[in-house]
C-alpha cells in the first residue's frame, strides 16, 4: 500500500470516528460538520471527498457500526458447537458487542426516532445482514433434530429478543434508575440482569426438554 | 365545582397534549413552545401560568405519561388470583399500554438520550412509582408459598425484562425491519411477538416447576 493511500485510509478513519462520537452525542439534526471536523482535524473538503454531505456520512456512520455488530455475529461458531451453546454464545457476542459499543444505543435509538429513514437509504446494511438468520436457522434446526431445542422457534424472534435482553435495561436505565430510586448502571445490577436474560433464554430454547432430561 | 375552575382544567390539559405531542415528536431540544401554543390555542402567558418555563412543561409531560402508565399497571390484581397469573396480567398491562400510547417510547428515548437528567428533577414519579415493586413481591412470594413460582426471581429485574419485551420491538423497529427485510410493524408479527414473550416470562416464572407438574 502506498503512503498516500495510507494517509487517505487515516484521514477517512479520523472523520468516520469523529462523525460517530457527533451524531451518537447529538442525533442527525443536532450534529454539526464543524466539530466533525474540528475532532477529526480534517477539512470540508476531505469530508465532502470521503463521503459526500452530511446526510451520507451520517448513512456511512449507520453501517459503518451496524457492520461491526454483524462482523462481531458472524464469529459464531455453528458447526463444530452444541446447538443451544452456539445460540448462547450469540447472545453473548450481542450483548458484548452493546457494552463495548456505547454509541451504538443512542445511534439506533436517533434513527428510529427518525423513523429510520436514512438506514432505508443504505445499500450495504441488508446485505451485512442477510448470512445472520441463515445461522441461526441451522444452529435451531440442528438442535430440534438433536432434540435439544424444542421445534418452531423463529430466528428473528429470537434474535430480537436477545437484543432486547442486551439493549433496554443500558438504553433505558437513566429513567428506571430515577423511578425505581436503583442505580441500574452499576455493574453488579448490570451483570445480574445478563444472568437473569441467560436463564431465560436458556429456558426458552430448552422449553419442558431441559426438565425431561434432567438438566 | 366552579365554571372558571372547568375551563382553566381543560386549558391546563388542551397545553398538556400539546405538549405530549411536541416533545415526543422532536425532543426536549427540538420542541418549540410556539407550537405547543398553537396547537393548544393557547398563549405564552397560559404556559408559563399553569406549567411555568419550558423545562418544567417538560418534566411534567414525563410526569403525567409515566402517571399514566403507573396507573395501569396499579389496577393489578394482587389478592385473589393465581401469582402467575398475576405477573402475567401485569405484563399484558405494560405491553397494551406502550401498545396504545405510542407517545411513550419517543419520550422515555428522549429523555435517556438527554442523560435522564429532566425526570430526575421530577418529584412526583419516584412516589408513584413506589407501590409497583411491593405488588410485584406479594405475587413472587406467594407463588414461592404456593409452589407454582421459584424462588429467587428479582422484581425489579423481572419488571425490567417485561418492559423490554413491550418496548423494543417497537422503538426499534424501523432499523430492524430494514435491516432484517421483514415489517416488524405488521400486526400478524407484532401479535407474534408478544406470544414468545409471553411463553419466555411464563417459563421463567415457572421454572422447572411447570414441567414437573406436568403443565
Amino acid at each position: 500500500m502506498s503512503g498516500g493511500k495510507r494517509n487517505a485510509d487515516r484521514t477517512r478513519e479520523k472523520i468516520l470516528k469523529a462523525a460517530i462520537s457527533e451524531f451518537a452525542a447529538h442525533g442527525f439534526n443536532g450534529a454539526r460538520v464543524e466539530r466533525i471536523r474540528t475532532r477529526a482535524r480534517a477539512n470540508t473538503r476531505m469530508i465532502y471527498h470521503y463521503f459526500g454531505d452530511k446526510r451520507r456520512l451520517y448513512v456511512a456512520v449507520l453501517e459503518h457500526v451496524i457492520g461491526e455488530l454483524r462482523h462481531e455475529e458472524l464469529q459464531l461458531e455453528v458447526d463444530h458447537v452444541d446447538p443451544v451453546a452456539g445460540l448462547m454464545q450469540l447472545f453473548e457476542f450481542v450483548h458484548g458487542h452493546f457494552g463495548t459499543h456505547p454509541e451504538l444505543i443512542p445511534l439506533l435509538n436517533g434513527e428510529n426516532l427518525l423513523g429510520g429513514r436514512f438506514l432505508r437509504s443504505s445499500t450495504k446494511t441488508p446485505i451485512i445482514t442477510s448470512p445472520l438468520m441463515a445461522l441461526m436457522e441451522r444452529l435451531l434446526k440442528r438442535g430440534e433434530a438433536e432434540g435439544l431445542i424444542r421445534p418452531g422457534i423463529d430466528p428473528l424472534h429470537l434474535y430480537v429478543v436477545m437484543v432486547a435482553l442486551s439493549y433496554f435495561h443500558r438504553s433505558n436505565a437513566h429513567t428506571l434508575s430515577t423511578l425505581f430510586r436503583t442505580d441500574l448502571l452499576a455493574s453488579a445490577w448490570q451483570s445480574q440482569h445478563k444472568k437473569v436474560a441467560v436463564e431465560m433464554l436458556g429456558r426458552y430454547l430448552a422449553g419442558d426438554l431441559g426438565a425431561r432430561h434432567g438438566k
